[in-house]
């Protein structure tokens, strides 16, 4: 299990790396529950990752960052370890499946990455020869001490910014962010409530909290949510970090999750994913303990068409039903 | 005309009331001008009004104070206006025109103002009323020393986050923004381009400082242009700051302002207004010196319906033309 001082030691080595993101008032929230947005979304490449990878990529040692390192991601991770690996001038291999949209492929080759397609299901095999033959670290996207205090660091920042939070609400996948972050909150806010929310189509840690034990979800379910970057599980690491910190799990549905990418654009004046919008969806399904809470936009990388699609249906409702 | 120590002065009275909004890397800018983003579309209320707004009432002297304060507008000043005197705890009057959309009506009202509704080119007047009956200090959009100290102080925050910058691009209406961040960075930067920006369709300033003396444009021509936010004219007082901090005044056609809307929301994932987005069409329109180049989002208080519009245009040209 990871330690506050294991966050602290991590915002010390980001610090002039990564978007030091403000606590953004959202004078539009629930009087009883005043609302603060932590735009992650505003990271390079858009979504918190780059906090984890920066922090696991800095703690290797001059011998390890020489061989360079290897990811296998199709989502937010193969950018991030793209970008911190470019940070530290070191060579990365990013294990990427072949169906995924070239756009994604052409970003992560941006930041000078080598990009190795695979089959179905074989990223992880390939990943595991890179490593053999080249000697490279694998950076995990979230299995990992180092991922976690830095995605920690996000906690560290809200207990300066705001000591007296009540809640902080946190999508929940493999659970690298929310273990992180309710590390962080627990050691320094011991009074705010920690709340995960996963979609209720990837509900698995919700169930696997009830029963005290991990449960597996077919990943053909998993995969129905909107929330793409949600559809992980914890590992034995994550879970046990989780169910140290949380507070509960809240779980949200697919049209909560579309209204709340809706009023982050048209209220926030933010642009996030599903995955990104889930925390703020949560906030407005369920009835959290009164006093400032504070809601993780954790990334803002959504396809152009389902954002304006999304937009476009909110809009239609009309402007005077969402105010 | 102000200096940098009002500025200064500016930045004491809005600490911790304002947010300090960061410069953002966009990793996607030209090679050969590194651009980083300003975005203060996620200041209260939207928009960058607020640092001049509070900045003119914190001012205020107690007597002053106590009998409360006026101010015009249809756009986001109101709003900013309406903001600042709740956070002082004071009684504003704001007059609107009675064509102004319900919405900003109810958002303005919603900050705790008395909105005084107007018939079309009477705010004036009926401001100058209120201002009698009330003794209330009539704040104006940007015909005031204070009102463009406060807007100053986000040049302070770009000279600090980057004392090495090579370009600040800033929108140009009223002036007031430009002349206070052109001030700030004229004594910090001293090497620094300055640039203004207006729409091809409200270019007044572009052709005033060419010919050495403010141009009147008529308001219906003003009036055509998307980006409702720039459609003032300079003051005698703006006019003679700009002509003594600005490089040049660029200018951008509607398309370019879209174009802009799309790419903030697509790759930085902020919602910009037209008027907030402008800068961002300019540094993509023209050639800029070299160097990193810093560009104003000066607002994100686009209508839902607009938005929409412009994000499903720019989507249904394809992701692939736009990387």
């Amino acid at each position: 299990m990871i330690s506050i001082d294991d966050i602290r030691s991590a915002a010390r080595r980001l610090d002039g790396s990564v978007v030091r993101t403000p606590l953004l008032a959202a004078e539009w929230g629930d009087p009883q529950r005043p609302l603060w947005l932590k735009p992650e979304s505003l990271q390079a490449i858009g979504a918190f990752k780059v906090r984890g990878a920066l922090n696991a990529i800095g703690r290797l040692d001059a011998d390890e960052k020489r061989r360079g390192v290897v990811a296998y991601s199709s989502g937010n991770h193969a950018q991030a370890v793209a970008y911190a690996a470019a940070r530290f001038g070191l060579r990365a291999h990013i294990v990427m499946p072949e169906e995924t949209p070239r756009i994604k492929i052409e970003r992560t080759r941006a930041h000078g990455a080598e990009v190795v397609l695979c089959g179905m299901g074989r990223r992880e095999a390939v990943a595991a020869e890179l490593v053999e033959q080249t000697g490279g670290s694998l950076i995990p996207p979230f299995d990992h001490p180092d991922v976690i205090a830095g995605q920690g660091t996000i906690g560290l920042e809200i207990a300066e910014d705001y000591p007296d939070i009540a809640n902080v609400v946190i999508p929940v996948s493999g659970g690298g962010l929310a273990s992180g972050i309710g590390t962080a909150i627990r050691a320094l806010c011991p009074n705010a409530q920690i709340f995960g929310v996963e979609p209720e189509l990837a509900a698995d840690t919700a169930a696997g909290l009830r029963r005290g034990t991990r449960v597996d979800m077919p990943i053909e379910d998993r995969n129905r949510t909107i929330a793409d970057g949600l559809r992980s599980q914890p590992s034995e690491l994550t879970f046990a970090h989780l169910q140290h910190v949380l507070s509960d799990v809240l779980t949200v549905s697919e049209d909560d999750i579309r209204s709340a990418v809706a009023e982050l654009a048209f209220k926030a004046r933010l642009v996030a994913e599903p995955s990104g919008a889930v925390a703020l969806a949560a906030y407005r399904r369920h009835v959290m303990p009164p006093g400032p809470t504070a809601v993780i936009v954790s990334g803002g990388n959504i396809e152009p068409a389902l954002l304006s699609e999304i937009l476009t249906a909110s809009a239609a409702i009309g402007e005077d039903q969402r105010d």
